[in-house]
């Protein structure tokens, strides 16, 4: 994406996103490398951007959004290495190279994404900690961390991944295929962007237009998620295309084809686009950003 | 144990124990069955138990304490899944039925641990979303949740964990023993009773009484599994003993011999019944819990 401020904020991410996992023993010193492994081994960052661009699109000061951009960039991770693991999607490569308990073995991998989800709960908690004189302040970040936990948990993306899992070789019905999109990816898309609100106390009309434009570009974010692995190169995507064919997947292409899972894609794009309108230029790094998003190729 | 009040909060825990999970969609329904499973085969429930003793020694009304005590058991019970598993533990049974993953499959297994986990903090920050107009009781909500989170993270039981999976057929030290219980099962048994001390609002001497007893009872809760796994039986534990030996687990046993092993866990039960008699009668949960741990069978 070409906007400057992506880069701005990706690169404050990679600079801090270290800072908050908690100081670990040297005795458990491969925990903290394998941690470290997946973390690094991260892309986009899109997650923990989201959360920035929406404090500052609430014109409010995105470093104190730090403990929490990580935060869910810690829980994405988690995600995705125990979605990795052979009991579940069985991958051996993530973003170009081996998967955590292809380098870790399983146990550990199991372990390194149990550790992030606590430190991502720790984070917040300890960044809790340091407003405890200003009542304001502290409200808003209880606001900020439940709205990431409810999107992480069992409501949210375990609720997918779980659909995502049984459903594997089932015939799958349309409604069934938008409960796992909405859990699996939207709800890790759109809380980031609720939270970053919370935490810039935002009024309602912001809170719920961001709350839409979350929706739609997260469930694009699937949809193009699913595309990707039909018409996408393996080489752009850093991970094995045909996999959802190939475990019987219940995809976006595979119960509407592909042309009408373009056409969805863009009217979610435009829905995006149109609930940002009342903001006009205030919003172009998320018009932007919707634009990019239904346009990527890895 | 024969304190009435053990029975009392049991019941109480019991009663509420599924109250703080997130209302499941039907769509995924099996991990909710997945959780409930693991969530009612618990026996003891000591560390919700003992959130609720600290609560009481803190003359606070128990009740408040629920949201954290059901959460200090989904986060135990989270780990045991996951400890459970082939490419940890690898445990048929548990608590005398078949573990988790036996039931519901790894991959069922392993989400219905995140899953409890994620339950566990979504319950903590819901329970501070009905306290934003009441600043101080915000904040010792606050505190107790950071206090529960670092047991359960990477400083904490993950920490633990790790060094137990790494340390499997290696030589290990007495020091590295100590870290090994100290993190595995101390860190569980200390923070609900330090969770409930900063719930009630404790002063500085009681929390620090409190906190020295945990560490103290929680060394031998340890100390005395690792003793039933030589000189239990099976059908008191409600799993396989001799196991430890087999993975040549480091435990004390192994290192110091049974003799010294008792000898030791009569020391940290001395010490944990000396740092109470400040409080006579008003710690008589306490010292008798102190007492029944040393000599329990299961």
């Amino acid at each position: 994406m070409k906007h400057p401020q992506y880069k701005i904020w990706k690169d404050l991410i990679e600079e801090h996103l270290y800072d908050f996992l908690p100081a670990i023993d040297s005795k458990s010193k491969t925990l903290q490398e394998s941690m470290v492994y997946s973390l690094k081994a991260g892309g986009k960052r899109l997650r923990p951007i989201l959360l920035l661009a929406a404090l500052d699109f609430c014109n409010s000061d995105v470093k104190q959004g730090l403990p929490y951009a990580c935060a869910i960039e810690y829980i994405h991770t988690y995600s995705l290495i125990h979605d990795d693991l052979p009991a579940m999607d069985d991958d051996d490569l993530r973003r170009g190279i081996p998967t955590n308990h292809k380098v870790f073995g399983e146990g550990m991998a199991i372990l390194a994404g149990d550790g992030l989800l606590s430190a991502a709960f720790e984070a917040m908690t300890k960044d809790m900690l340091l407003y405890m004189d200003d009542a304001e302040a502290l409200k808003r970040r209880v606001r900020a961390s439940h709205t990431l936990i409810k999107g992480a948990g069992v409501r949210g993306m375990v609720a997918g991944q779980v659909c995502d899992v049984e459903i594997e070789g089932k015939t799958c019905s349309k409604e069934m295929l938008d409960y796992i999109h909405l859990n699996k990816t939207a709800a890790l898309i759109m809380a980031p962007i609720k939270a970053g609100a919370f935490l810039a106390g935002a009024d309602e009309k912001k809170l719920m237009a961001l709350t839409t434009y979350g929706e739609c570009i997260g469930l694009a974010f699937q949809i193009m998620d699913d595309l990707l692995d039909v018409v996408g190169n393996e080489e752009d995507l850093g991970k094995r295309v045909g996999k959802d064919a190939q475990l019987q997947k219940a995809t976006y292409p595979a119960i509407y084809g592909v042309e009408a899972s373009y056409q969805r894609l863009e009217e979610l794009t435009n829905k995006a686009l149109d609930v940002m309108k009342p903001y006009y230029d205030q919003a172009e790094f998320f018009n932007e950003l919707a634009l990019y998003l239904m346009k990527r190729v890895g």
